[in-house]
């Protein structure tokens, strides 16, 4: 996991070399369509967050999670004319998720599917239109490059549906993985502050949100933390009661969102209960109001999420040794997941 | 909030004898749309879930959950020209929501609001069709009533979108609670077996996903429990790696649904793996599976999260009377939430 980590910079200017030529196939098909619906699980699922929240923001469009049960268990057919469905698969294999691509085509949306899996996975091949990440080879379990260069594929897709952004912007975001890789923060604070915890409560709103669910998953999934991710806005709405002084919380934003300030706000509403707050990215004002801080990095926000996620990967790695787990092979889990 | 749980037989039934009568106004509201966008926070947002598995495997449109932060923090149109906007809320005053209808209103969307607040609170105010639930006053913190009764309108909601249900089926439901309030099944088992543990997850899968959001989140907000609601196709993409003898499940299924087969398999997976699985619903098969079993009610799939929910909240008022919580007022939290 920590070399896949390290990998990032390199797989992520791999992935956007082969990708952002293909803009222009991604607007041609999406051209006809008005809204999305996203098809993923697990981390995947996590990079369509993000993708929502992008396409939403940015783009204009309406951007939906697709339940993939109504496919595939109660096999109910839906009009999706006008809808564009991608889904996102590391391996491009799951079933549930093939199967629930070829559903949407079935019931009239035009597809994206966006792998790791190369050209010739079974995602790739049900989809008309196919962009496939180049992130290499990946055998850790918990999903790291693959889950960045999901994000700059999401971000391609974003442009190809002419979303208000620069697309220069993301030629800055392998250096500032590399600089986050380099200088997360204070990550030894972070990991004993979680250490004897058996829960911690992560969060984020907007684009960031994906980032608190994608760290929360590596929490669970190789720590065996009780990683509960939320917005902050949901959280407010009843989980807020968990955080404790041995429940802390893991606070996420860009520096330059217009979630920054709830996001610092919330940092200090979980102090003044007692509380731990750590907190990543958000720039001075959020590290002040916490208590401990991890680098963000020094982008758009459009783009954040790619770097904001690095030092919760970083934290789950070290996490994990100090608890003695590897987080290579957590248990009770294999690198392709099937559902049906 | 043990004696509003007992409220919910009349609740419901007065809750059906004012919207049944009101399905032609939702025929004509939403012949026009094409897709449903649910609009909602907390135990709401839990009953949204619901109102989407609903809507898509009965009544075939495409029903998703809004980011309200689109509406709200980034300040974003979006086209929502042939979309019905249905905003849920309890007291019918939380900000977020009613700015969020009001938004997609703007943007083109017909609107429904679901609320317990009564024709004149703001969010009726601000719907083109107001759906309020006759609850009665709720005054505990956790929703028990209000959100069973949001449950009831979201059927009506769906008969009135043409589901192909048997409205008749509504009428069983009230009695059916009342069933399962005197007889829970094996509560203090399961009480007991949660007591001492710092996390559970609850997982369930289709319409009873709802069912398992919303008993974790009364189990975060009354007792304090990291408790991790999750598809258990999400589980098994990652978090089944924290299921271990210190982190029970807690697995629910409606009996005739297309989902038990796979609520059960999970069950004895969990069971295998030394961790305890306690269970609500899913008749006998499920309960045979598991640990210790809670009682589902008699009722076909589409109406059973109105009775699925009933163990769980009888579960978390005696869980946190047996950890020394007062369940009507938990730590940090107010009968209505502001989120902006």
């Amino acid at each position: 996991m920590r070399s896949e980590i390290a990998e990032q910079p390199a797989a992520l200017r791999a992935t956007l070399e082969a990708l952002l030529p293909r803009v222009g196939e991604v607007r041609a098909l999406g051209e006809q369509t008005k809204s999305l619906l996203f098809i993923a699980r697990g981390t995947s699922d996590n990079a369509a967050v993000y993708g929502r929240y992008l396409i939403e923001s940015h783009a204009g469009r309406l951007a939906a999670l697709a339940a993939p049960s109504i496919a595939t268990t109660y096999k109910r057919k839906l009009d999706l004319d006008g809808v564009l469905a991608v889904a996102i698969s590391q391996s491009g294999k799951t079933e549930e998720i093939v199967e629930t691509l070829a559903w949407a085509k079935d019931c009239g949306a035009a597809t994206v599917g966006i792998t790791n899996g190369g050209p010739d996975s079974p995602l790739a091949q049900a989809a008309d239109l196919a962009l496939c990440t180049e992130a290499g080879v990946e055998k850790a379990v918990p999903a790291t490059k693959t889950y960045t260069t999901q994000l700059a594929a999401l971000a391609v897709l974003a442009i190809g549906l002419g979303a208000d952004v620069n697309p220069d912007d993301l030629q800055k975001v392998p250096d500032a993985v590399e600089r986050l890789i380099a200088e997360p923060g204070d990550l030894e604070a972070v990991v004993e502050g979680l250490a004897d915890k058996p829960g911690v409560v992560v969060s984020g709103r907007g684009l960031a949100f994906s980032t608190a669910l994608e760290t929360a998953l590596k929490l669970k999934e190789a720590c065996y933390l009780h990683a509960m991710g939320l917005s902050y806005a949901d959280l407010l709405h009843g989980p807020i009661a968990v955080v404790d002084e041995d429940t802390p919380a893991l606070l996420v934003a860009a520096e330059n969102s217009p979630t920054l300030q709830g996001t610092v706000a919330l940092a200090e509403r979980v102090v003044s209960a007692g509380a731990s707050a750590f907190t990543v990215g958000g720039g001075a004002a959020l590290a002040k109001a916490g208590t401990a801080a991890l680098n963000g990095p020094d982008l758009p926000e459009w783009v954040a999420p790619m770097g904001l996620i690095v030092p919760g990967q970083l934290l789950t790695e070290a996490l994990a040794r100090r608890l003695g787990i590897d987080p290579d092979a957590p248990r009770g889990l294999n690198k392709v997941t099937q559902t049906d």
